[in-house]
Order: structure tokens, then C-alpha cells, then sequence
């Protein structure tokens, strides 16, 4: 039996992303790096103090007898005084290239489409949407169930759903996802075992009923019976979570029309009334202006509206507690409306590109003082690691001024405040490596408006971490060229942990810049959701 | 001692691209897969022949009978009949999804480059070459032998710069790739090393040492010290490799002016003429068209020439041995010219969204009928992984429909057919998995001019490839509903190798796309070049 402590004290290198000075402009972050511990207590799972002067033994060794600590995997089961404060030490090896980085917050992803991860074609949106999505989700409960309406237990759930659930959970963790924003289906009964997934893996999760009841476009194999049968299966999911987690210190619901087009007016007015009548108001996410044709369905199918922003402005689903993910083509007044109801954005590059749906423009978001986070969108993205989101954020970025649209924006800007000698500058778009970051941690708090706990090492924080691994520097004693290679060439053995390769030349941001564009799930040895461990590389 | 064998024949699952009907019509590929058997010769590593009826031990015993094979790692040392032929017999599992795939083809890599892999912050071309490629290029030799042009010996090399090539060259086999055409640097002795390190590591290699000898462009501090050293160097590195493998069996020279704004008049005339003098003439690469800067660059440098491309068809370096990389922004009239000089386009997708040049039209260079292969480009590109490339060229051509360039072109092409009815089709540009992989074997193996020879399994063809293996799919007998999650959660344990999850419910072709997008080199298990095993999985 592992002996209780008070305090689970951190020892090694600490990076994250800073927080900029003014929070209503673009995050021109910069990477903070400490070295020294940090503790976090086992009651609350918060941070609780950090002693950057604790960097060396010396200075940990000082610590610990000012804090009256004591070592409980070092000392004895008795012998201790009384004013002495047991704490558990987690070291990070400076040798081996560890760090402890803030877990990733993926603010987008379909757990029950996990398993159509790389399988997309050709397809766009709405044509993959009815061969790919649809047909997959659908297998997820029974239609005997939804009939019903009545049963809410997870065990009901069919056997292969539970297993893709409880993958989709250990895979996200195992990327260093410490909470994430899931889409469920409409089944009552799976989406209540997805949040007892997420609860006894240990992952922080909102979990997402999805609505769907607009029959014009709904599949009929696949929907909500009626409006009111959307509303009362939803409110069920939420009873289930409450119970199952009653402060929602792990796991909370989040309302979920699933985008405009799959719902009826009814439904998206309903859910706008259920979010409010909770104290405080439930979170809720979408979809919005994710792909061109989808934006003519919602012009078509809500001809009341000025925009598609407005359709859930309208039904009071713009909240400050609302994930709108892609936004790839909103218009400026969508944006300023986006802003003005304080609603957030999911970044979701993979997805984006891989159904060709575009490039959002992130930089214009942040600017205008929109808050930003990734999402992986499995499976309209390929991966579920934000680790990727955050490089295919770099990526499009800097292809987003070579867009068209983009083009005709910066046109527009430079006629109307009447500045013909600027030129539209691409350098201006581009997203940084430091910025990436910032959005997969310390952005996606602030969209899952949880910008206060998670995101960061700031006293008073959650403890979700990962602990990453990039390897230690090979040595090399003999020269390659006198090695005998008759044989089988083996794979480098040396440091390097996965495709990180280090030669001892780079500066400590470009070993963070390497982990970015080389770093996998291998470099995460480990990983914590409020204080708890969670995921140990095996 | 090993025995020796007559073949290899290998068992199980055979799987790549299909060779398009018409040569000069984009490649509508599709994969193609046969289970069985396939022998290669241990003399010259070409596949002897196949035999898929040979799919079960049955089939399998009556080849072996038929064929008079003897497996030498089942029999006992003596008791030989004079007229069995002794065979060396490597299995595929088909219960862990391996297959035999061919060797993946890296038509552009610089290899000095790799310890920036990861680092080239928000630069574009011409600043990042400066900043990151000069500095790291130059510290392979000392400048006292470039002034006395006589030291060739690769042990003179820096020692960082051996282990970097090395590195190199090791972790790309790990990707699984069998040839690479490298840029090294300047230096004649590191130009050698690379070659004798790819020769006893076994990897096919094309090695050009870069020419570089313009003193308007080039640093001081990394130059050639004339278009005459330039040359001499160039035909020093030329004898050096012709003297480690004189038939050219692995590896070969291939002249490579780094690009026009860095070569004179004189060092360009000069390899045009070096090249032909060779019986075949010489492979030649270089770069073209990457970024609208460059392109303004060489247009002020060469105002006599009509284009880039015309600049290089001025010193005859447009020839069909030419590997153009790059090649975003070619006018028509460069893409008419580079299609009847039948010059090569080596594609680079994930280089020309990181340093942001724009996306290159792949699908109009098949169509005009000109051969494309990919290049990682490291370390303009951030992954030496081809299969990184793969999915760079699908992500990029879903985007290309999207940018400026390509709007604008296709409102030309319909202003001037007067099919003003048709709207630009952004499903023509995508890219789909099987053409990519297309591209990444077959079409790298016709840009390196051994079309006959390598990128897929005919009889007759070397034996360059990869065994890959995705892994089982996992049994679940214990529903995750009820298994006691109180500790640290285990990653998937399981069956799953690397990221690529198997539900059972794929079908082959969807197993390959998921190999693509969620693969790695952790599902590279072997890679063979000319029926050499020259890399295993540690």
C-alpha cells in the first residue's frame, strides 16, 4: 500500500506558454521555461507553490527542510515527527531531455468516429457526413432504445462502442490530452458510458449528446425521434453526468445541437433555454461555416437569418460558454458578433484541410480579440493528437496568404481605409510555434472557459501535465565510417526517444521547436489530470 | 555462418501502386494486392518471379516441390540432393496486417541539413537559407581544404558532420527509404563520406556535391572559390564514387548547381557540358520556382533568359536525368518547356508550407504529362519520413483549390476556351492516397530514371522494399465498463503498433489509408534494398 501524502512535489524543467500582457489582443506568447520544483497538493489536485531556487540539490535539499517535507518513498513506515509533511517527488531527468509541459486541451473531437481515423477519401463535408459519419455513429445504441427514450444505462451500450470509447480515451491520453470537448451520438445510454470512461480513465471531458432531429436532413436510420424527444434525451445524458460526477470536477455535460442544418428550430430554441436555466450556465458546441456548400444550406434553410452566426444567436446558443468549431468562412460581421457574445473558436487544421474545407484565419480571430483553441476534429482530422493540430496550425498558417479569399480580404481592407501602399503581408498570418502552443494549452482553457485552472503552471492551477521525454544526446566514440556494416543496419539505439534527434547544438526553445515537428505520443512518458496520474508510457 | 541461398523468397501479402495504362496521362493509380510468393535472387537482388497460388502451405509446398527449393534454415547442414536449390524463406504475418510494400523513393533531401529538422521559425527561401541552411552547411570541412581543392578523403570529414550523416542515413531507412537523391555541401570530403556511408549502410543514393560559386549571393564564409573549383570539386566527388561502385549498383553521382541565383554563368555552362560527357550523361538536380521572391531573384540575375526554367535549358541542365524540386509557381510556358526536355519535378509539400511558398499544381504536371516524385526536402521540410510527404501531398492538393494562383488560372483556362459554364473543380486537384503513393515509389523511381527498376514488385525489378506491419487487432473480453481504473491507466497495450488502430471492420484498402495517415516508422519492421536486408526494427 503506497504511503498517503500531503504534497506531490515536481522536480526537473517546467515549460509553458506566457500569458500576453493584454488578453483582447492576438497572443504574441513567448515560451517560459523554470527549473526547480513545484507541488501540488493530493486534496485538491491544484498547484499549490513553486521555488525555482530549488534547482540543484542543494537548493531542493533547503527546501524540503523549510517546508518540514519528508521523502515518503525514502523514508521509513514509522519514525516520523510529528510536524513532518509527507510529500511523493516526480523527477524530471535533465540528462534524458525531460520536461513537464501543460496537458493539451483538444477543444473539437468525435469520440465514435474514432474509428474512421484516415478513412475519408475525396469527400467533403456534406458527401462524407452521409458515407463516412452517419453510418458509424449510428452503430452506437439501438433504435429500440431511442424508441423509448427511457433507457440511460452505459452497460446498455452495444459492446464494440464501448470498446472504441474506452480506445479513443487511452489514445487522447496517451497524445498528452488532458481534457477534451467530446461530440458523443444521440444514444443516451453510450454517451452516459463515455462520461463513466472518461471519469474512471481519469480524463477531463465534456461529454456531448448530439442533437439531430431535422428530418430534411437527418437520415432516417439516424436521429432524434422529435424535438421534444432531442430535448428530454439530452436533459437525461445530464442527469447522468450529474450524478456520476456531481461537481463536474472531472467530467461535465455540454449541450450539443450538432451543427444548423440537422435541427429543427424547435430543438436549437430549446436547447438555448436548457443551457440558461443551470447556474451557471451549461457549456455548449457546434459547428459553424465550416465549408461552402454547408453555408448555402444554412442561407437556404434559415432564410430568417443574416448570417449563420446568427441562426444560434437567435436561439441564444452564442454564449460565452460556446465551442464553435471550424468558422473557416465567417464573414466580418459574424466575427464581431462572435466577439461581441464573448462565444469561442475551435481551430481544426487537420480536419480542415483534409475535407479541403479551407483555412480558417486565426490571426484576424485573435486580433479582433476572439478566444482560439485546437481541436482535432476526429474524425474530420486523421489524428487524434493536438500535438499535430499544433503543427498544422503552423502549417496553414502559412499558407493562408496564398488564399484567395485572403487575397480579396486584404484588397478590401487596403480600399476602404485608403491605404493602397500596403501591401497584404503574408508574415503577419503566420502562427508561431510558440503561438500553436499557446492555443492547444492556455487557448483551449480559455475556450472550454476554464481559462483560470487549466492551461498553465500558475499557483492556484489544476495539475494537468504531461511529463515529456525528447532523449539524451548520442555519444559517439567511434567514427561511422570504420564501422563494419555487413550485416543488418540497426536503427539509431542511442538518445533519441522516437524521431526527436538532438545534437547538442540547439538551444533550449529549438529542443521545444524540435519536439514539435519531429515529438510523438513516445515522448510522453507521462501524464496527469488533477494531480492524478493518468497515462504512463509503457 | 549463414548458409548461402540461391533466393529469398518471401510469403504473405503484396501490396503497391498499379502502373497507369498511359504513361503521359496523370496517373489514375489504384493499389493493387496479391497474396503469395515472390523469389528474389541472391546474386543480383532482382524478383525472379511470383506465384499467387502459393497463398496457403498447401499452395506454398507445392511451389517449394515444383521449384526444387530447399529451405536453408529448416534443413541440416549436409545431406543435400545435388539438384535442390537452397532457398532463404522470410514470412509476412498476415494475423499481425504486415505486408511487403516497396521502398519509398526521397527524390530531394539535403542531408548536411538534418540537425535543423524542426527549426525554421517563420522564414521564408531566401532569409532562411541565411539564417539557418548556410551556418549548418558550412561546418562540414575547413576552408583550407577548399582552398587547396585536393583533399577528397572522407576521413578528413568533421566529426559531427560524419555522425549527422550517418544519422541520416539511418533514420531514413527507418522510414523506409530504399533511394535518396542528397544535396550534401560543398565539401569534397564530407560529399565522399556520404557516399561511402550510404554504400556500406546500404541505401540507394544518388550524392551531389552542391555548387555554389556566385560571390554576389553565395557568404563568404561558404562558397566555392570559382566556377573552376567548382567544377574540379564536382568532378573529384564524380571520381570518387565511380571508384567505390563502379557499375553504380547503390550508389551514384549526380551534378547539383544548388539553384541559379547561386551559380555563375560559367559554373552553370560548365556541369551542362560535365554532364554530357558521361555514357549515360550524369544525373543533374537542382531547384526551380519555390518562392515569388526567388523567382523576382533570378529574373533580375538572368535577364536574358525567358524563365527560370529557361535558364537551366540555356546551359543544358533540362535534361531527362534532371530533378527539378519544387516547382510551385512554373508558368505554362516553363511547364511546356520542362515536359519536352522530359525533366523531372520533384515535389515538396511539407517544405512549401513551412517556409510558406505556396502549393505546387501536382495534378496539372501529370496531366501536361511530366514524371513527379516526392522529397522531404529536410530540412526545409520538417520529416525526413516520406510517408510525411504522402500525407502532405493529399493535405495540400485538398488546399490547392483554394489559392489565388489557382483561380486566377482557371478563369483564364475558361476566358480562353470559352467554356464559360465551367467552374473551376476542385475535386480534379485532390490527390488521392494510392496516387500519392504512387508518387512516393513509382513516380520517384521514374524522376530518379529507373523507372524499369524500382517502385513496385514486376519480375525483373530490384528488390527495394519495406515490410510493414500495422498489428492485430485487439480481442476485448472484459467490457472497459467494468474494469477497475483506480491506478495509472496503461496506454493500448494491445495489438495496435504505433497509432494505427484496427477495429475489424476495415476493409484492405481502408487498412492502407489508415497505414498512411496514423502510420510511422514504428510500423516499418524491415527494409531490403537490392534484396539486402538493411534495416530491422530494433
Amino acid at each position: 500500500m503506497a504511503q498517503p501524502y500531503v504534497y506531490t512535489v515536481y522536480r526537473g524543467t517546467f515549460i509553458q506558454t506566457s500569458c500576453p500582457p493584454d488578453s483582447s489582443t492576438s497572443p504574441r506568447t513567448e515560451l517560459v521555461r523554470n527549473r526547480g520544483a513545484l507541488w501540488v497538493s493530493t486534496a485538491d489536485g491544484r498547484i499549490k507553490g513553486s521555488d525555482w531556487q530549488a534547482h540543484d540539490d542543494q537548493g531542493f535539499r533547503a527546501l524540503m527542510s523549510r517546508m518540514n517535507w519528508i521523502d515518503v518513498d525514502a523514508s521509513t513506515t514509522n519514525g516520523f515527527h510529528v510536524e513532518e509533511i509527507k510529500v511523493k517527488i516526480v523527477r524530471a531527468s535533465e540528462g534524458r531531455n525531460e520536461f513537464f509541459f501543460p496537458g493539451f486541451i483538444d477543444t473539437h473531437i468525435h469520440a465514435p468516429q474514432f474509428p474512421n481515423v484516415g478513412l475519408f477519401g475525396s469527400s467533403t463535408l456534406l458527401d462524407w457526413l452521409e458515407k463516412y459519419t452517419f453510418p458509424v455513429e449510428s452503430k452506437f445504441g439501438f433504435q429500440a432504445d431511442q424508441l423509448q427514450g427511457k433507457n440511460t444505462l452505459p452497460e446498455s451500450t452495444p459492446a464494440s462502442a464501448l470498446r472504441i470509447y474506452d480506445q479513443v480515451v487511452a489514445r487522447t491520453l496517451s497524445h498528452g490530452t488532458t481534457c477534451a470537448s467530446y461530440f458523443a451520438t444521440i444514444h443516451v445510454p453510450a454517451t452516459n458510458a463515455l462520461a463513466a470512461l472518461c471519469h474512471s480513465r481519469g480524463q477531463r471531458a465534456f461529454i456531448g449528446r448530439v442533437c439531430m432531429d431535422n428530418p430534411d436532413f437527418c437520415p432516417s436510420y439516424y436521429k432524434d425521434i422529435s424535438a421534444e424527444d432531442s430535448l428530454s434525451a439530452s436533459r437525461s445524458t445530464i442527469d447522468y453526468i450529474h450524478r456520476l460526477d456531481p461537481k463536474g470536477v472531472l467530467v461535465k455535460p455540454i449541450l450539443t445541437p450538432r451543427f444548423a442544418p440537422t435541427c429543427t428550430r424547435a430543438a436549437l430554441e430549446g436547447l438555448g433555454k436548457m443551457a440558461a436555466e443551470f447556474n451557471p450556465p451549461l457549456h455548449i458546441q457546434t459547428h459553424i461555416s465550416e465549408n461552402t456548400n454547408e453555408i448555402a444550406l444554412v442561407k437556404e434553410l434559415f432564410p430568417e437569418a443574416d448570417s449563420y452566426a446568427a441562426v444560434y444567436d437567435r436561439y441564444d446558443l452564442l454564449t460565452k460558454r460556446t465551442i464553435l468549431a471550424h468558422a473557416v468562412h465567417l464573414t466580418p460581421e459574424e466575427r464581431q458578433l462572435v466577439r461581441q457574445r464573448d462565444a469561442k473558436i475551435s481551430h481544426c487544421p487537420a480536419s480542415n484541410s483534409a475535407l479541403g474545407s479551407g483555412i480558417a484565419p486565426v490571426r484576424t480571430f485573435l486580433d479582433d480579440g476572439i478566444k482560439v483553441g485546437l481541436g482535432t476534429d476526429v474524425s474530420g482530422g486523421y489524428s487524434p493528437s493536438i500535438l499535430e493540430a499544433v503543427r498544422q496550425t503552423c502549417l496553414v498558417s502559412r499558407l493562408l496568404g496564398h488564399t484567395a479569399s485572403f487575397k480579396q480580404s486584404k484588397t478590401e481592407q487596403v480600399q476602404e481605409n485608403g491605404h493602397a501602399d500596403k501591401k497584404p503581408s503574408l508574415d503577419r498570418e503566420k502562427l508561431s510555434v510558440e503561438e500553436s502552443l499557446y492555443l492547444a494549452t492556455r487557448g483551449g482553457a480559455a475556450v472550454v472557459d476554464m481559462a483560470a485552472d487549466l492551461g498553465g503552471f500558475d499557483e492556484g492551477m489544476i495539475w494537468d501535465a504531461q511529463l515529456i521525454e525528447l532523449g539524451s544526446v548520442q555519444d559517439v566514440t567511434q567514427s561511422p565510417l570504420s564501422q563494419q556494416n555487413n550485416g543488418v543496419c540497426s536503427l539509431i539505439k542511442s538518445g533519441p526517444v522516437g524521431n526527436v534527434d538532438l545534437f547538442e547544438t540547439e538551444t533550449w526553445e529549438e529542443k521545444i521547436h524540435k519536439w514539435v515537428w519531429s515529438g510523438d505520443d513516445r515522448n510522453v512518458k507521462a501524464v496527469w489530470v488533477g494531480g492524478r496520474l493518468v497515462h504512463s508510457r509503457s
